[in-house]
């Protein structure tokens, strides 16, 4: 099998080990799993009765609410931008 | 009990209902919810034997990625604009 030049991490997720293949850099995809496992741990505090499933469903409908909020915020400002309204 | 003003609305994702509680409009929800879904059936048909609670987490590692790198995009713009490099 030719070997691809794409970084792999293990890192580990509320308990759960994950192999990570892709592009980005080593540090950054850490980054992106403790940001998801901070997330579990802390929505797991509100709720200690969720099964692991809807713990981490409900963990990514909080991490895409803030990523489409925050798409939103920087399409407007790009749009803003263009129109010459910063100076 | 009092009964607070915040939005309630029932969701499906990956075939299971989400009661979701919040500020945002119910439109916005919605939205958060089906990129969810359409995210975990998009990881479900690469890796098909992955149980639901591995594949919920690989989505929000999916999103939290998407995130923090529009973040990281974002302040930089944020940073450039104070520093005027953008007229």
């Amino acid at each position: 099998m030719k070997k691809d030049d794409k970084n792999r991490v293990t890192v580990e997720i509320y308990g759960q080990p994950y192999k990570i293949v892709g592009n980005a850099p080593i540090d950054h995809m850490k980054t992106v799993a403790r940001y998801v496992d901070d997330k579990m741990e802390e929505i797991a505090k509100i709720n200690p009765s969720l099964d692991t499933a809807k713990l981490a469903v409900l963990s990514a409908v909080n991490i895409a609410d803030e990523y489409l909020r925050l798409k939103k915020e920087y399409e407007e400002l790009i749009s803003h931008m263009k129109k010459g309204e910063w100076q």
